[in-house]
This record gives structure tokens, sequence and C-alpha cells, in this order.
């Protein structure tokens, strides 16, 4: 049976990524991202699932740089996952918004609901936890008048009710997670891939004004449309920069290559993180 | 007596980023980057020192996100801290790393600590805190044989003795927090700023292959060098994109007007965050 990693605990987001893209494999917590990534690299598991994008558990800087810097696995898909923030409390509860005192959650995901908590429960405490699944443990541990805020996973594992749906400020944010495996046959994602994409590293040999143009150049006369580039600066001190780019297309024998070669004559180190279907999930 | 707000609690990075550059001003404490920033929007504070690219207590996206969607205030300076991580214990605590049954921190300290822990600490238990000061609270009310990650700030607020130096991974990382205001002169930061910057948001009009290679020809035509470009997509749906810019020189009445008049012709949004001197503080 295949052996998928994930960054955990039960309840998060990435959870909630894993098993709603995921028949039922073997599955496993993991606490860091780091430990997640090693256990991949080591034959532990056979996927790991870890956030590329998701303020609530983890930033695309530290899997990125891990991923840079220690580790080299190929990304071989991309789960998008809608975030969507419900107002949590014991099944008991069925009183006003007025009658909770305190709120528990992740610290960005109180800032996520920021205009919803503001506007509703202006007299609620605001307590921090290290994850919105420990929010969700600790309302289920506790009294009625307290609610956590979570994702609809949480409230099922902790036997919690959905007093309040989508709370959270903007309706379009979105989490990203990174599929990272060595053989992508393994890989067996439940929704259809609507496109594809390939993420390029590229590291500049200095600092100059016009050298990411430069860069830029050499796929803007291929018409190859990019969804997102990122300056992320070098451990090695200030001053040194890569860029992370993302290419709206799948790998191919001509135009990368060519890419490639041009960027790599001006001095540049490219190389190819990954290319890989990107599934969009809907909740 | 200016009136300076932070991210909170006690012990957090952007504590010490404020205590490190700012004399003994009136300061208060916030628990949500959305809430500091409101409140200097209300004149309820002077000025607001809120994260700009710091794993552990807010990513680059929310604040960047809150300023260019719901508030729109001027960055007037940026303040750069090293981050070091130090493993705290209680004072009476002389022992081996070998003997600390457990270490407490917010998770994605943990993860910067991943090398550190993995070689000397084997065995030892990792508990997620909300936050770095946290930790360094739970552990200064527990008995021994536990630790904290945290920096040196939330050592002396808790009592706490530093039992290792610099445990983080890379020693080149560092955190970047904006101050914002709406009066630059009562900004007194007692680090010498050494460069100066500029910030701005432009919006594409909408996705083709290159846009994003035309907006960079107008800075690269001008060798105005840019320190760091990253993508976001807009809250509006998937497939619209902004681009936050920094470019390493103060804004003038010449190039910057030149770059605004091109792009705009472009089709593109273009909106000046801020022009801010950059200070670098050694700890």
């Amino acid at each position: 049976m295949v052996k998928i990693g994930y960054l955990g605990p039960r309840g998060t987001f990435t959870k909630l990524a894993v098993d709603t893209a995921f028949n039922g494999e073997n599955k496993q917590s993991f606490t860091t991202i780091p430990e997640c990534i090693d256990a991949v690299y080591r034959d532990e598991i056979d996927i790991g699932v870890v956030p590329l994008e998701n303020a609530i558990e983890g930033t695309v800087q530290l899997t990125v740089d891990y991923l840079v810097h220690q580790v080299r696995l190929p990304v071989m898909a991309e789960i998008v996952v809608p975030i969507q923030q419900h107002l949590l409390v014991k099944p008991g509860f069925t009183g006003e918004l007025s009658e909770l005192s305190s709120v528990y959650s992740h610290g960005q995901a109180i800032a996520q609901c920021h205009q919803f908590l503001h506007s509703h429960m202006p007299d609620a405490n605001m307590n921090f936890t290290s994850s919105t699944g420990k929010a969700a443990e600790m309302v289920s541990e506790s009294g009625e008048s307290i609610a956590a805020i979570g994702n609809r996973l949480a409230a099922s594992e902790y036997g919690l009710t959905i007093h309040q749906e989508n709370i959270h400020d903007y309706p379009n944010n979105h989490t990203r997670f990174a599929v990272l495996a060595k053989d992508k046959e393994i890989i067996r994602i439940k929704h259809e891939a609507e496109t594809e994409k390939t993420s390029l590293l590229i590291t500049l040999p200095s600092d100059y004004a016009g050298a990411l143009y430069q860069v830029l150049a050499a796929f803007a006369w291929r018409k190859m449309s990019l969804s997102k580039i990122e300056s992320r600066p070098m451990k090695t001190g200030l001053g040194n920069y890569f860029f992370i780019v993302d290419v709206n297309q799948p790998y191919d024998d001509v135009l990368f290559p060519g890419v490639k070669a041009e960027l790599e004559a001006l001095g540049c180190d490219v190389t190819i993180l990954g290319t890989y279907p990107v599934h969009q999930i809907d909740l």
C-alpha cells in the first residue's frame, strides 16, 4: 500500500487536502515540513504532501528553501484547495454569537477572519493555538461558551458543529500543496488535473539592473506564460537572489532546453524543480 | 509621547525589532496584523510595526494583502533583523542536551532548527506553541528538563538562560518589518539607514505571455535595480495577479513618474506603497 506523509496534526488544511485528493492509502502525520520531506528522501514514505502556499501551516518559503538547499525532490503534482474557515462550537451550543466569550485558533486564521470577528464578535477574547486542529481539540474538551475557527475536517475530527460557515474575509483564498515523490507512477489523485505547470529555480550570477529582465526575455519571446514569479534571497548572505518561476505549460524537448541554454549562456544556474499536473479541488 | 504598536505578545521577533530600533516610546502590543494596521489608520497609535517577511509571526502575504485590499497606509521605513534562535532553559539547568526530554516552540521555529534538533536532540519530544514567546513562558513555569526555542528577548522576558546559541540551520536568515505611519517626521530609528527603497504595487490588465516582461522593461532601460519581485493572486478570483516590486532607490520626480506613465499606457495600475529607508540592525 502506498504510504503518504503529510504535515499534521489532525484537522489541518494539509490533512484536508490529502483526504480529499487521495483514496484510502496508508497516511502518516509529520510534525514539521523538513521531517516530511526527509522521510520521502529516505524512502520511509512514498509520497509527501507539504504546503507550498498556506499562511497557516507553513509558508512557501520554508518548503521552497528546504527543497532548494537541503533535499532535491521533484514536485510531482500540485493540489489547490480553497480556504474555508468556519466558526466551530460544541454540538450542545445553540445560542447567539454574542454568547460566545472566547475564540480559539491559529493566529493567521484569526487574522483571516478579522472583519467577521470585528463586526460580529467584538467582545470575544481571542486565544492563539499552534494549529486550527489544536483549537478544535481545545473547544471539544471545554465548556460551551467558546468557539474555534477551523475547517470542516477539524469539525468532524473533534465532533464539533459548524455554527457559522465561511467567516474568512476573502472568498477567493486558496492554499497550494506540493506532492513530492520519487516515482510519478504511484500517485493517484481522484480529481482530474486541468492544467500542467513547470517550476524552475533560476540563480543569477550577480545582482545588476535588468538581470531579471534578461531572464524573462528568454520566456517572453517564446510566448511562454508565467503564472508566478518570486525572488528569494540566497542563504549565503545579503544581496544574492534566486528566482522561482512557474510556467503554465508542461516540460518539452524544445522550448525549455532552449530557455535553459540561453540563461546558462548569461551565467545563470537553471534547475527544473518539477513539471506536473495541477489538481484544483472543490470542497 | 509617540505611541508604537507592534505584533505581540512579549518575546516575539517583532517586539525584539521594536525594542532594538526605537528608544523608550510608549509601546502597545496587538494580537493580529490587521488590528495593528487598523489602529494606525484610526489614529489610535502613531506608528505600527508589522512583519513583512517573517515565517514565524506572519507572512508577507497577510501584511501585503491587508495593505493592498483594506487599508492603504504608506510604508515609512523597513527594519531588517537577523533571525537568531537559541535553546532556552531554566537557570537551574546545567545538564547535557540529552537530559532535556521536551522542546517547546512555534512550529516554524522548530522547523528552522531542524538540523540541530535532528543531530543533537533526536529523542526529545517536540511540542508546538502559538509563538516563541509562549514557549518561553511555558518553560519558565515548568520543571527543568524542558527547553524552549526563541530569541534573546524571550530569554530575558521570561528569566531563562541561553543553553546553546544560534541553533538555527541557516546563518543568513533575516526578518523584515514594515514601519507604518501617517507622519514620517515622528519616526526616530536608532540605527542609520544604509539604503533606500521604493515599493510599487502593479496590477496587470490581463494575463498574457510576456506581460511581466513588458513591465520590467520600463525599469530595465532606466537601469533601475530591483531587489524583490513577487506575484500575488488578486482575491477576485483565479487568474488575476498583482506584483509587488522593490526598487533599490528612493522615489524621484523623473524616473518613477516615467515608469508609472509607461505602465499606465500599457493598461497597468501602479501604486506607490512607500519610499523609505532600510535600517539593517545587528543584534
